[in-house]
């Protein structure tokens, strides 16, 4: 594809995707520097934009795909020596410049705006709220069939789910098949080696198949995150309860989270430990060998704390120096005393037909053993990522800003 | 659990899960240093063992849960201050360990060997094989047939998909179901935004809906990655022809890890901001908004290359200060233009009844533009995650070496 001189082609959009960006700052002035455009914004934010960002990004159907809004110009096919040779806000308040190349492009205000740097508030996911030792935490309770209903009851479940990292559903069916449709409101279930869909429920006492975990037995499970094993821990995790009859059997929760920073306070040699020391993780099976290795607390670019990994029971030997290993057992063991103490643990005794929703890869999970000749206990259960969540939270959003542009 | 003093708990194996332990050297020497185990082996090599590191791997039953080989007893279950009393190699060759809190431990040779320090021998996966732009690279074919027939060919294929990073299988039927029933002897497929399976042919030509993406268009993909906007992009595609009539639509594939080894040997600059700044992925689309930033070469915690990701269609505007901006485009026009060049470049046209296959987070594809009106071009592609591939070479070595304890 080559461009024709002087040419202002059609935009499909305002913008290059299907978002909504309300004008909340005008630009007040803008000029070429030649590779770079600046632009003076009414709240006093000066910035600059790079010549191929603005190029590759501009909204007009030759390098944007009308129908899929995706790039349709390739970053290569823009000149080398590409320079804006003028720009300008024009009267609708768009940033309007001339490319060396001849064509003129047109970019919105709060398109722009929101893609500038020096300005980090547009489509921010909400801040997670973890759990204060100091007050006992509660799971938040939703409707289950309201929920179903009415995408706003959706919306506030979806975000109390995100934001506490737990979330539990009442008075859905207690049949075996609400644990597929309900999760999968949020995206698709995620399949593992233990099926789409797993039934938690002691197999000694229901099938003649052997156990193939210590979650199929009737023994407590300590607090725990699933799948340790897998370099992409699911990131939501949903348990149903069909049948909830037998003596013991709670299921016991614990912020991840909230444990880090608490460790990060108190001992904060252990969690440099727990930040950077990588735990083995192996399943322990005859027809399939996962193995990851990963600090137990996973930190992102930034610094941030982004996920929590926590087996008692899938850990593998570390492969390491013994003063190396010295360090990674204190740590391990103070996280584990920690997680003991009951005012960071909260206990739900699910009943038939309620849904519990955590994030995998923050809140930990567990359950006080059973006496499985007391009465039958069945949950079951399924994954889905937590992308899909994020994902939803955004198109919320989206909702949100294209009512602040309507109105 | 309380252990009792003095107890030698029978063990359901002579090790800790059900992988199999060769004895390649032989324990000459060990003993206790009180909170460690130091032991010498018949090759000099010297290994200091942790007493909880020991403790918790030891196989007795009540250590070890007998069934699922999972751990039973929990860390912190064993004394804060336990001692090794005594350490020998008995007269099997096995470290026997006499604890402060009265148990006795016994380890297998292989096993001990397997998981010490300062050996790196143990199941290692093979090596991958960098496709050199000097020979013209070949993607290895096999018989479809016989892959789905002998276990031996499906392990020869599987190795090939893993070293090579692709594979095609030859002479498979050409029916819908193909795509579904062949990866997933692998493992369990992924489901994504875009279905468990998904057909590529141009959907203005075949159904009334509008495209959704690039892929689903008549037109040229460049080389990419699918799934940048992911986290966890899919580890392994496969692609199965059943109809290509149209004229044009080959499929063209290149090495990414080898084009990062090119980019690192020519111009480290560009590498060095390729692994390190964060470009950002969006997808475009009205119901999902999937979000991620990443470098497009992603480092594992040893700085080894994990996974290329490349996009040339859904890369976002990157919020970075303009000098930021321009080091990553110099980067990234860097690496596209070297992807173009012919020696990096293999071009497969797919017949229908064979499958392609290949390691999204290492090889780049895409195709040349086709015309719709010349013939049907129909293309069924589902994923897979890498994981299951390395498990199940894992379990290949494991067959190995169990072969290896027989013969």
């Amino acid at each position: 594809m080559t461009l024709a001189p002087q040419k202002t082609v059609e935009a499909a959009a305002d913008w290059p995707d299907f978002d909504a960006y309300p004008v909340r700052h005008r630009l007040t002035v803008a000029q070429s520097e030649g590779r770079a455009v600046a632009a003076t914004w009414d709240d006093g934010l000066e910035c600059r934009y790079h010549v191929f960002w603005l190029r590759e990004n501009a909204p007009d159907s030759e390098t944007t795909h009308p129908v899929t809004r995706e790039q349709a110009l390739q970053l290569l096919e823009i000149p080398d020596n590409l320079t804006a040779d003028s720009a300008r806000v024009d009267a609708a308040g768009f940033l309007e410049v001339a490319w060396s190349s001849g064509e003129v492009s047109r970019y919105h205000p709060g398109w722009l705006r929101a893609y500038s740097h020096g300005d980090e508030s547009f489509a921010r996911l909400p801040e997670r709220r973890l759990w204060d030792p100091k007050l006992q935490a509660e799971v938040p309770r939703f409707d289950g069939p309201q929920v179903l209903a009415e995408e706003a009851a959706f919306d506030r479940w979806a975000e109390a789910l995100y934001v506490t990292g737990a979330a539990i559903l009442e008075n859905l069916p207690a049949r075996p098949e609400t644990i597929e449709d309900v999760p999968a409101r949020l995206g698709p279930l995620r399949e593992t080696n233990f099926g789409t869909v797993f039934d938690v429920r002691s197999r000694a006492e229901t099938t003649s198949g052997a156990a193939n975990s210590n979650a199929y037995t009737a023994m407590a499970l300590p607090l725990h995150t699933d799948l340790c094993t897998r370099e992409y821990k699911p990131g939501l995790q949903f348990l149903h309860c069909l049948e909830n009859a037998a003596t013991g059997g709670e299921s016991v929760l614990a912020d991840g989270f909230a444990l880090a920073a608490e460790i990060a306070r108190e001992d904060p040699e252990a969690y440099e430990t727990l930040t950077r020391l990588p735990i083995a993780y192996y399943n322990k099976a005859t027809e399939t060998d996962y193995r990851y290795e990963a600090p137990m607390f996973g930190l992102g670019r930034d610094g941030e704390l982004e996920e929590v990994r926590w087996s008692p029971w899938l850990r593998a030997p570390v492969k390491a120096p013994v003063e190396e290993v010295d360090r990674l057992y204190r740590g391990l063991r103070r996280a584990f005393a920690l997680a003991e103490e009951p005012r960071f643990q909260v206990r739900v005794r699910l009943e038939p037909g309620e849904l519990l929703g955590f994030d995998n890869r923050r809140i930990l999970h567990g359950r006080t053993g059973f006496d499985p000749a007391s009465g039958s206990r069945w949950l079951r259960g399924c994954y889905v990522e937590r992308e899909e969540l994020e994902s939803r939270l955004r198109i919320l959003q989206r909702r949100r800003r294209q009512r602040e542009m309507e109105a």
